[in-house]
Protein backbone atom coordinates (compact mmCIF):
# COMPACT_ATOMS: atom_id res chain seq x y z
CA UNK A 1 0.00 0.00 0.00
CA UNK A 2 2.79 2.48 0.57
CA UNK A 3 4.18 1.50 -2.40
CA UNK A 4 0.93 3.14 -4.14
CA UNK A 5 1.73 6.31 -3.16
CA UNK A 6 4.82 6.84 -4.39
CA UNK A 7 4.16 5.27 -7.53
CA UNK A 8 0.37 6.51 -8.64
CA UNK A 9 -0.57 8.37 -11.44
CA UNK A 10 -3.25 10.26 -13.44
CA UNK A 11 -5.07 8.18 -15.64
CA UNK A 12 -6.57 9.95 -18.71
CA UNK A 13 -7.89 6.84 -21.09
CA UNK A 14 -10.52 4.22 -19.77
CA UNK A 15 -12.26 0.71 -20.39
CA UNK A 16 -15.73 1.01 -21.54
CA UNK A 17 -16.30 -1.14 -18.22
CA UNK A 18 -19.00 1.15 -16.10
CA UNK A 19 -17.77 2.49 -12.79
CA UNK A 20 -20.76 0.41 -10.29
CA UNK A 21 -22.81 2.70 -8.52
CA UNK A 22 -22.36 0.54 -5.27
CA UNK A 23 -18.41 1.42 -5.80
CA UNK A 24 -18.75 5.13 -6.36
CA UNK A 25 -21.17 5.03 -3.02
CA UNK A 26 -18.75 2.87 -0.93
CA UNK A 27 -15.72 5.21 -2.02
CA UNK A 28 -17.87 8.55 -1.52
CA UNK A 29 -18.94 7.78 2.31
CA UNK A 30 -15.79 6.43 3.19
CA UNK A 31 -13.98 10.00 1.19
CA UNK A 32 -16.34 11.95 3.88
CA UNK A 33 -14.71 10.35 6.81
CA UNK A 34 -11.49 13.28 5.84
CA UNK A 35 -11.35 15.88 8.08
CA UNK A 36 -13.54 18.94 7.44
CA UNK A 37 -13.72 22.89 9.06
CA UNK A 38 -16.15 21.88 12.40
CA UNK A 39 -17.36 19.06 10.60
CA UNK A 40 -19.53 20.92 8.76
CA UNK A 41 -18.94 19.33 5.11
CA UNK A 42 -18.86 22.05 3.12
CA UNK A 43 -19.00 20.63 0.05
CA UNK A 44 -21.38 18.46 -2.62
CA UNK A 45 -20.81 16.54 -5.45
CA UNK A 46 -22.70 16.30 -8.54
CA UNK A 47 -22.47 12.86 -10.44
CA UNK A 48 -22.61 12.94 -14.19
CA UNK A 49 -23.26 9.66 -15.86
CA UNK A 50 -25.68 10.24 -18.79
CA UNK A 51 -24.22 10.65 -22.23
CA UNK A 52 -26.06 13.37 -23.05
CA UNK A 53 -24.85 15.68 -19.61
CA UNK A 54 -20.87 14.44 -20.18
CA UNK A 55 -21.17 15.30 -24.19
CA UNK A 56 -22.20 19.12 -22.52
CA UNK A 57 -19.86 19.21 -19.61
CA UNK A 58 -16.93 18.10 -22.32
CA UNK A 59 -16.48 21.52 -24.40
CA UNK A 60 -16.32 23.56 -20.89
CA UNK A 61 -13.47 21.47 -19.80
CA UNK A 62 -11.89 22.08 -23.47
CA UNK A 63 -12.77 18.81 -24.70
CA UNK A 64 -10.02 17.28 -22.55
CA UNK A 65 -9.97 13.35 -23.47
CA UNK A 66 -10.41 12.17 -20.24
CA UNK A 67 -13.56 13.91 -20.11
CA UNK A 68 -14.69 12.40 -22.78
CA UNK A 69 -14.03 8.84 -22.28
CA UNK A 70 -14.56 8.42 -18.53
CA UNK A 71 -17.52 6.54 -17.39
CA UNK A 72 -18.02 9.33 -14.71
CA UNK A 73 -17.56 12.96 -14.37
CA UNK A 74 -17.58 13.92 -10.41
CA UNK A 75 -17.78 17.79 -10.20
CA UNK A 76 -16.42 18.80 -6.79
CA UNK A 77 -18.47 21.78 -5.26
CA UNK A 78 -17.88 24.35 -2.33
CA UNK A 79 -20.94 24.56 -0.84
CA UNK A 80 -22.84 26.74 1.63
CA UNK A 81 -25.91 26.45 0.65
CA UNK A 82 -27.00 23.24 2.58
CA UNK A 83 -25.48 24.59 5.69
CA UNK A 84 -26.88 27.87 5.49
CA UNK A 85 -30.43 26.45 4.82
CA UNK A 86 -30.24 24.06 8.02
CA UNK A 87 -29.27 27.26 9.97
CA UNK A 88 -32.18 28.95 9.29
CA UNK A 89 -34.59 26.23 9.56
CA UNK A 90 -33.42 25.86 13.12
CA UNK A 91 -33.54 29.78 14.08
CA UNK A 92 -29.55 30.78 13.56
CA UNK A 93 -28.55 33.46 11.81
CA UNK A 94 -25.75 32.08 9.62
CA UNK A 95 -22.35 35.10 8.56
CA UNK A 96 -20.70 32.59 5.91
CA UNK A 97 -21.17 34.49 2.89
CA UNK A 98 -17.37 35.86 2.95
CA UNK A 99 -14.26 35.37 2.08
CA UNK A 100 -13.07 32.82 4.85
CA UNK A 101 -16.07 31.06 4.44
CA UNK A 102 -15.12 30.58 0.96
CA UNK A 103 -11.87 29.51 1.53
CA UNK A 104 -13.17 26.98 4.72
CA UNK A 105 -15.45 25.47 1.64
CA UNK A 106 -12.91 25.57 -0.69
CA UNK A 107 -10.15 23.77 1.21
CA UNK A 108 -12.86 21.02 2.56
CA UNK A 109 -14.00 20.34 -0.81
CA UNK A 110 -10.51 20.01 -2.06
CA UNK A 111 -9.84 17.53 0.82
CA UNK A 112 -12.29 15.43 0.11
CA UNK A 113 -11.89 15.65 -3.41
CA UNK A 114 -8.28 14.17 -2.93
CA UNK A 115 -9.33 11.61 -0.25
CA UNK A 116 -11.77 10.28 -3.04
CA UNK A 117 -9.37 10.10 -5.66
CA UNK A 118 -7.21 8.57 -3.14
CA UNK A 119 -9.55 5.89 -2.37
CA UNK A 120 -10.48 5.38 -6.02
CA UNK A 121 -7.23 4.77 -7.07
CA UNK A 122 -6.80 2.43 -4.56
CA UNK A 123 -9.77 0.39 -5.71
CA UNK A 124 -8.24 -0.11 -9.11
CA UNK A 125 -9.89 3.14 -10.56
CA UNK A 126 -7.95 5.58 -12.61
CA UNK A 127 -8.51 9.41 -12.08
CA UNK A 128 -7.56 12.48 -13.89
CA UNK A 129 -7.87 16.06 -12.35
CA UNK A 130 -9.54 18.32 -15.20
CA UNK A 131 -8.06 21.62 -13.76
CA UNK A 132 -10.41 23.52 -15.95
CA UNK A 133 -13.37 23.90 -13.53
CA UNK A 134 -12.65 26.86 -12.22
CA UNK A 135 -12.55 28.53 -15.83
CA UNK A 136 -15.84 27.54 -17.10
CA UNK A 137 -17.78 27.89 -13.80
CA UNK A 138 -20.56 30.12 -14.77
CA UNK A 139 -21.28 27.45 -17.01
CA UNK A 140 -20.78 24.45 -15.39
CA UNK A 141 -23.11 26.11 -12.79
CA UNK A 142 -25.66 26.91 -15.31
CA UNK A 143 -25.74 23.61 -16.62
CA UNK A 144 -25.71 21.64 -13.35
CA UNK A 145 -27.98 23.58 -11.96
CA UNK A 146 -26.23 24.85 -8.86
CA UNK A 147 -27.77 27.44 -6.36
CA UNK A 148 -26.39 30.22 -4.85
CA UNK A 149 -23.68 29.51 -2.23
CA UNK A 150 -22.60 26.28 -4.44
CA UNK A 151 -19.47 26.67 -6.54
CA UNK A 152 -17.94 24.66 -8.55
CA UNK A 153 -13.97 23.76 -7.64
CA UNK A 154 -12.74 20.49 -8.89
CA UNK A 155 -13.95 18.11 -11.56
CA UNK A 156 -12.72 14.09 -11.39
CA UNK A 157 -12.96 12.29 -14.41
CA UNK A 158 -12.92 8.46 -13.62
CA UNK A 159 -13.46 4.96 -15.30
CA UNK A 160 -11.14 1.39 -15.41
CA UNK A 161 -7.89 2.18 -16.85
CA UNK A 162 -7.42 1.13 -20.54
CA UNK A 163 -3.32 0.68 -20.26
CA UNK A 164 -1.31 -0.70 -17.71
CA UNK A 165 -0.47 2.49 -15.31
CA UNK A 166 2.79 3.66 -16.64
CA UNK A 167 5.63 5.25 -14.37
CA UNK A 168 4.84 7.99 -12.01
CA UNK A 169 5.39 11.86 -12.96
CA UNK A 170 8.87 13.24 -11.81
CA UNK A 171 8.25 15.58 -9.02
CA UNK A 172 11.01 18.11 -7.50
CA UNK A 173 13.08 16.35 -4.86
CA UNK A 174 11.88 17.52 -1.15
CA UNK A 175 14.23 20.16 -0.64
CA UNK A 176 12.62 22.06 -3.02
CA UNK A 177 9.75 22.79 -1.09
CA UNK A 178 10.67 21.56 2.56
CA UNK A 179 12.36 23.89 4.84
CA UNK A 180 12.84 23.77 8.43
CA UNK A 181 12.06 26.40 11.21
CA UNK A 182 11.73 29.32 8.69
CA UNK A 183 11.14 29.59 4.78
CA UNK A 184 14.80 29.68 3.40
CA UNK A 185 14.26 31.70 -0.32
CA UNK A 186 16.12 30.61 -3.44
CA UNK A 187 18.68 32.08 -5.06
CA UNK A 188 19.47 31.50 -8.89
CA UNK A 189 22.35 28.56 -8.19
CA UNK A 190 19.17 26.84 -6.05
CA UNK A 191 16.91 27.15 -8.59
CA UNK A 192 19.12 25.94 -11.09
CA UNK A 193 20.05 23.01 -9.46
CA UNK A 194 16.31 22.18 -8.09
CA UNK A 195 14.83 22.22 -11.77
CA UNK A 196 17.67 20.84 -13.79
CA UNK A 197 16.44 17.16 -13.55
CA UNK A 198 12.61 18.44 -14.56
CA UNK A 199 14.82 20.74 -16.91
CA UNK A 200 16.80 17.74 -18.81
CA UNK A 201 13.68 15.53 -18.02
CA UNK A 202 13.07 14.16 -21.96
CA UNK A 203 9.57 14.70 -22.17
CA UNK A 204 9.89 18.06 -21.07
CA UNK A 205 12.52 18.62 -23.51
CA UNK A 206 10.59 17.41 -26.32
CA UNK A 207 7.15 19.82 -24.93
CA UNK A 208 10.49 23.01 -25.49
CA UNK A 209 11.29 21.70 -28.55
CA UNK A 210 8.12 20.58 -30.15
CA UNK A 211 6.85 24.49 -29.05
CA UNK A 212 9.78 26.19 -30.49
CA UNK A 213 10.84 27.78 -26.81
CA UNK A 214 14.11 28.39 -25.61
CA UNK A 215 13.27 27.15 -22.07
CA UNK A 216 11.01 24.65 -20.32
CA UNK A 217 9.94 27.50 -18.05
CA UNK A 218 8.55 29.64 -21.37
CA UNK A 219 6.11 25.97 -22.22
CA UNK A 220 4.26 27.11 -19.16
CA UNK A 221 4.49 31.38 -19.49
CA UNK A 222 3.47 31.48 -23.21
CA UNK A 223 2.08 28.18 -23.72
CA UNK A 224 0.27 26.65 -20.44
CA UNK A 225 -0.25 29.68 -17.90
CA UNK A 226 -0.33 32.51 -20.03
CA UNK A 227 -0.48 36.46 -17.79
CA UNK A 228 -3.36 36.83 -20.81
CA UNK A 229 -5.35 33.34 -20.08
CA UNK A 230 -5.07 34.13 -16.37
CA UNK A 231 -6.29 37.10 -15.83
CA UNK A 232 -9.25 36.41 -17.91
CA UNK A 233 -10.74 34.06 -16.03
CA UNK A 234 -9.51 35.39 -12.78
CA UNK A 235 -11.97 38.03 -13.36
CA UNK A 236 -14.79 35.51 -14.67
CA UNK A 237 -14.57 33.18 -11.37
CA UNK A 238 -14.09 36.26 -9.07
CA UNK A 239 -16.93 37.75 -10.51
CA UNK A 240 -18.99 34.60 -10.71
CA UNK A 241 -18.12 34.06 -6.59
CA UNK A 242 -19.26 37.37 -5.66
CA UNK A 243 -22.44 36.84 -7.36
CA UNK A 244 -23.23 33.65 -6.30
CA UNK A 245 -23.53 34.99 -2.56
CA UNK A 246 -19.87 35.13 -1.35
CA UNK A 247 -19.26 38.81 -1.19
CA UNK A 248 -15.01 39.68 -0.97
CA UNK A 249 -13.95 42.53 0.94
CA UNK A 250 -13.15 45.77 -1.57
CA UNK B 1 -6.29 -0.21 4.70
CA UNK B 2 -9.87 -0.03 2.89
CA UNK B 3 -10.78 -0.16 6.90
CA UNK B 4 -8.96 3.02 7.37
CA UNK B 5 -10.40 5.03 5.54
CA UNK B 6 -13.79 4.37 7.24
CA UNK B 7 -12.85 4.37 10.68
CA UNK B 8 -10.21 7.32 10.55
CA UNK B 9 -10.23 10.06 13.04
CA UNK B 10 -8.19 13.24 14.06
CA UNK B 11 -6.08 12.59 17.14
CA UNK B 12 -5.25 15.76 19.41
CA UNK B 13 -3.24 14.51 22.15
CA UNK B 14 0.12 13.12 21.78
CA UNK B 15 3.12 11.03 23.17
CA UNK B 16 6.35 12.12 24.11
CA UNK B 17 7.97 10.24 21.69
CA UNK B 18 9.48 12.35 18.60
CA UNK B 19 8.33 11.31 15.25
CA UNK B 20 11.66 10.58 13.25
CA UNK B 21 13.28 12.67 10.58
CA UNK B 22 13.45 10.58 7.86
CA UNK B 23 9.39 9.00 8.52
CA UNK B 24 8.59 12.75 7.89
CA UNK B 25 10.42 12.97 4.62
CA UNK B 26 9.49 9.37 2.82
CA UNK B 27 5.89 10.24 3.72
CA UNK B 28 5.92 14.04 2.30
CA UNK B 29 8.59 12.39 -0.81
CA UNK B 30 4.88 10.26 -1.36
CA UNK B 31 2.66 12.80 -0.64
CA UNK B 32 4.16 15.11 -3.28
CA UNK B 33 3.15 12.62 -6.12
CA UNK B 34 -0.73 13.24 -5.37
CA UNK B 35 -1.96 15.32 -8.29
CA UNK B 36 -0.43 18.86 -9.31
CA UNK B 37 -2.00 21.64 -11.59
CA UNK B 38 0.64 21.33 -14.40
CA UNK B 39 3.15 19.29 -12.07
CA UNK B 40 3.78 22.52 -10.86
CA UNK B 41 3.97 22.04 -7.09
CA UNK B 42 2.79 25.10 -5.88
CA UNK B 43 3.39 25.04 -2.64
CA UNK B 44 6.20 24.63 0.71
CA UNK B 45 5.71 23.33 3.96
CA UNK B 46 7.35 24.72 6.75
CA UNK B 47 8.51 22.55 9.78
CA UNK B 48 8.13 23.37 13.15
CA UNK B 49 10.23 21.20 15.43
CA UNK B 50 11.75 23.46 18.24
CA UNK B 51 10.36 24.23 21.39
CA UNK B 52 10.96 27.67 21.27
CA UNK B 53 9.26 27.98 17.52
CA UNK B 54 6.05 25.37 18.31
CA UNK B 55 5.65 28.11 21.92
CA UNK B 56 5.71 31.29 19.59
CA UNK B 57 3.06 29.50 16.85
CA UNK B 58 0.75 28.29 19.57
CA UNK B 59 -0.85 31.64 20.29
CA UNK B 60 -1.58 32.24 17.10
CA UNK B 61 -3.38 29.07 16.49
CA UNK B 62 -5.33 29.81 20.04
CA UNK B 63 -3.46 28.17 22.16
CA UNK B 64 -5.26 24.50 20.61
CA UNK B 65 -3.63 22.03 22.87
CA UNK B 66 -2.81 19.67 19.59
CA UNK B 67 -0.27 23.02 18.92
CA UNK B 68 0.88 22.84 22.27
CA UNK B 69 1.87 19.09 22.50
CA UNK B 70 2.24 17.88 18.65
CA UNK B 71 5.97 17.00 18.20
CA UNK B 72 6.19 18.77 15.00
CA UNK B 73 4.01 21.52 13.38
CA UNK B 74 3.64 21.39 9.39
CA UNK B 75 2.62 24.67 7.65
CA UNK B 76 1.30 23.87 4.41
CA UNK B 77 1.84 27.29 2.26
CA UNK B 78 0.41 27.97 -1.34
CA UNK B 79 3.66 29.10 -3.21
CA UNK B 80 4.13 30.82 -6.21
CA UNK B 81 7.75 32.58 -4.98
CA UNK B 82 9.50 29.68 -6.57
CA UNK B 83 7.91 29.39 -9.76
CA UNK B 84 7.76 32.59 -10.43
CA UNK B 85 11.68 32.59 -9.94
CA UNK B 86 12.25 30.14 -12.38
CA UNK B 87 10.63 31.79 -14.63
CA UNK B 88 12.22 34.53 -14.36
CA UNK B 89 15.76 33.06 -14.21
CA UNK B 90 14.81 31.78 -17.21
CA UNK B 91 14.16 34.14 -19.62
CA UNK B 92 9.98 33.54 -18.98
CA UNK B 93 7.81 36.45 -18.04
CA UNK B 94 5.37 34.88 -15.49
CA UNK B 95 1.87 35.94 -15.28
CA UNK B 96 0.56 34.77 -11.62
CA UNK B 97 -0.24 37.29 -9.80
CA UNK B 98 -3.73 37.20 -9.65
CA UNK B 99 -6.57 35.41 -8.16
CA UNK B 100 -6.69 31.88 -10.37
CA UNK B 101 -3.03 31.51 -9.73
CA UNK B 102 -3.85 31.58 -6.12
CA UNK B 103 -6.42 29.25 -6.89
CA UNK B 104 -4.21 27.14 -8.17
CA UNK B 105 -1.72 27.00 -5.39
CA UNK B 106 -4.37 26.67 -3.09
CA UNK B 107 -6.13 24.02 -4.22
CA UNK B 108 -2.60 22.37 -5.25
CA UNK B 109 -1.58 22.72 -1.34
CA UNK B 110 -4.61 21.20 0.05
CA UNK B 111 -4.16 18.63 -1.85
CA UNK B 112 -0.58 17.72 -0.90
CA UNK B 113 -1.37 18.80 2.83
CA UNK B 114 -4.41 16.01 3.20
CA UNK B 115 -1.99 13.51 1.03
CA UNK B 116 0.71 13.95 3.54
CA UNK B 117 -2.27 13.34 6.47
CA UNK B 118 -3.45 10.08 4.75
CA UNK B 119 0.04 8.33 4.52
CA UNK B 120 0.84 9.64 8.08
CA UNK B 121 -2.11 8.56 9.43
CA UNK B 122 -1.41 5.23 7.54
CA UNK B 123 1.97 5.36 9.32
CA UNK B 124 0.33 5.07 12.56
CA UNK B 125 1.16 8.72 13.42
CA UNK B 126 -2.05 11.35 14.62
CA UNK B 127 -2.71 14.28 12.99
CA UNK B 128 -4.40 17.24 13.76
CA UNK B 129 -5.40 19.98 11.23
CA UNK B 130 -5.63 23.19 13.39
CA UNK B 131 -8.06 25.16 11.02
CA UNK B 132 -6.64 28.76 12.31
CA UNK B 133 -4.14 29.23 10.25
CA UNK B 134 -6.01 31.79 7.69
CA UNK B 135 -6.85 33.76 10.69
CA UNK B 136 -3.69 34.91 11.97
CA UNK B 137 -1.96 34.62 8.26
CA UNK B 138 0.30 37.88 8.33
CA UNK B 139 1.31 36.88 12.04
CA UNK B 140 2.18 32.98 11.17
CA UNK B 141 3.71 34.31 7.84
CA UNK B 142 6.29 37.30 9.51
CA UNK B 143 7.50 34.56 12.04
CA UNK B 144 8.02 31.48 9.53
CA UNK B 145 9.81 34.22 7.45
CA UNK B 146 8.02 34.15 4.19
CA UNK B 147 8.05 36.08 1.53
CA UNK B 148 5.90 37.50 -1.57
CA UNK B 149 4.12 34.85 -3.07
CA UNK B 150 3.79 32.68 -0.21
CA UNK B 151 0.52 32.21 1.52
CA UNK B 152 0.24 30.31 4.67
CA UNK B 153 -3.28 27.95 4.33
CA UNK B 154 -2.86 24.80 6.04
CA UNK B 155 -1.34 23.79 9.81
CA UNK B 156 -1.39 20.03 10.16
CA UNK B 157 -0.06 18.95 14.07
CA UNK B 158 1.52 15.76 14.13
CA UNK B 159 2.92 13.06 16.84
CA UNK B 160 2.02 9.53 18.13
CA UNK B 161 -1.27 9.39 19.37
CA UNK B 162 -1.18 9.61 23.50
CA UNK B 163 -4.58 7.06 23.56
CA UNK B 164 -6.13 4.37 21.36
CA UNK B 165 -8.27 5.74 18.99
CA UNK B 166 -11.62 6.82 19.32
CA UNK B 167 -14.88 6.15 17.49
CA UNK B 168 -14.66 8.05 14.09
CA UNK B 169 -16.52 11.34 13.82
CA UNK B 170 -20.01 11.14 13.34
CA UNK B 171 -20.77 12.15 9.08
CA UNK B 172 -24.09 13.18 7.07
CA UNK B 173 -25.67 10.12 5.23
CA UNK B 174 -23.98 10.81 1.58
CA UNK B 175 -27.24 11.02 0.24
CA UNK B 176 -26.73 14.86 1.90
CA UNK B 177 -24.36 15.61 -0.37
CA UNK B 178 -24.13 13.69 -3.30
CA UNK B 179 -26.12 14.66 -6.64
CA UNK B 180 -27.14 12.71 -9.87
CA UNK B 181 -27.15 14.34 -12.69
CA UNK B 182 -28.17 17.90 -11.35
CA UNK B 183 -27.88 19.80 -7.89
CA UNK B 184 -31.18 19.24 -5.74
CA UNK B 185 -32.00 21.85 -3.63
CA UNK B 186 -32.88 21.00 -0.11
CA UNK B 187 -36.76 21.84 1.07
CA UNK B 188 -37.32 22.16 4.94
CA UNK B 189 -38.45 18.74 5.23
CA UNK B 190 -35.17 17.37 3.64
CA UNK B 191 -32.98 19.36 5.47
CA UNK B 192 -35.01 18.03 8.65
CA UNK B 193 -34.08 14.67 7.68
CA UNK B 194 -30.87 14.64 6.51
CA UNK B 195 -29.74 16.41 10.02
CA UNK B 196 -31.81 14.59 12.71
CA UNK B 197 -29.37 11.64 13.87
CA UNK B 198 -26.57 15.23 13.77
CA UNK B 199 -28.75 16.76 16.04
CA UNK B 200 -29.45 13.63 18.26
CA UNK B 201 -25.80 12.96 18.86
CA UNK B 202 -25.10 12.80 22.91
CA UNK B 203 -21.99 14.95 22.08
CA UNK B 204 -23.96 17.48 19.91
CA UNK B 205 -26.60 17.84 22.29
CA UNK B 206 -24.40 18.31 25.16
CA UNK B 207 -22.77 21.27 22.93
CA UNK B 208 -26.20 22.72 22.57
CA UNK B 209 -27.21 22.12 26.67
CA UNK B 210 -24.01 23.32 27.96
CA UNK B 211 -23.61 26.47 25.73
CA UNK B 212 -27.53 27.59 26.62
CA UNK B 213 -29.02 27.35 22.92
CA UNK B 214 -31.71 25.99 21.93
CA UNK B 215 -30.56 24.55 18.08
CA UNK B 216 -27.03 22.66 17.33
CA UNK B 217 -27.29 25.65 14.43
CA UNK B 218 -27.08 28.27 16.99
CA UNK B 219 -24.11 26.53 18.39
CA UNK B 220 -22.31 27.08 14.90
CA UNK B 221 -23.41 30.67 14.41
CA UNK B 222 -23.36 32.18 17.51
CA UNK B 223 -19.92 30.45 19.11
CA UNK B 224 -17.77 28.32 16.49
CA UNK B 225 -18.25 30.39 13.24
CA UNK B 226 -19.69 34.05 14.33
CA UNK B 227 -20.40 36.33 11.11
CA UNK B 228 -18.67 39.42 13.07
CA UNK B 229 -15.63 37.08 13.46
CA UNK B 230 -15.83 35.61 9.90
CA UNK B 231 -16.15 39.12 8.19
CA UNK B 232 -12.98 40.61 10.84
CA UNK B 233 -10.52 37.41 9.38
CA UNK B 234 -12.38 37.58 5.88
CA UNK B 235 -10.25 41.36 5.62
CA UNK B 236 -7.32 40.54 7.08
CA UNK B 237 -6.56 37.46 5.37
CA UNK B 238 -8.21 38.73 2.02
CA UNK B 239 -5.89 42.12 2.69
CA UNK B 240 -2.79 40.02 3.30
CA UNK B 241 -3.16 37.73 0.30
CA UNK B 242 -3.48 40.91 -1.94
CA UNK B 243 -0.56 42.58 -0.02
CA UNK B 244 1.22 39.45 -0.68
CA UNK B 245 1.34 40.02 -4.23
CA UNK B 246 -1.69 38.13 -5.38
CA UNK B 247 -4.07 40.93 -7.05
CA UNK B 248 -7.46 40.14 -7.08
CA UNK B 249 -9.55 41.50 -9.47
CA UNK B 250 -11.74 44.29 -8.21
Amino acid sequence: MNNYFSTRNTIREYSDAKVPKDLIDKIIRDAAQAPTTGNMQLYSVIITESRENKDLLAPLHFNQPACKNASLLLTFCADFNRFEKWCKFNNAIPGYRNFQSFISAILDVTIFAQQFNTIAELNGLGCCYLGTTTYNAPEIASLLKLPELVIPVITIAIGYPKNSVQEPTERLSIEAFVHNEFYKDYSKETIDRLYKEKENNPTNRKFVKENNKQTLAQVFTDIRYTKENNEIFSKLYFDFINKNGFNFPK
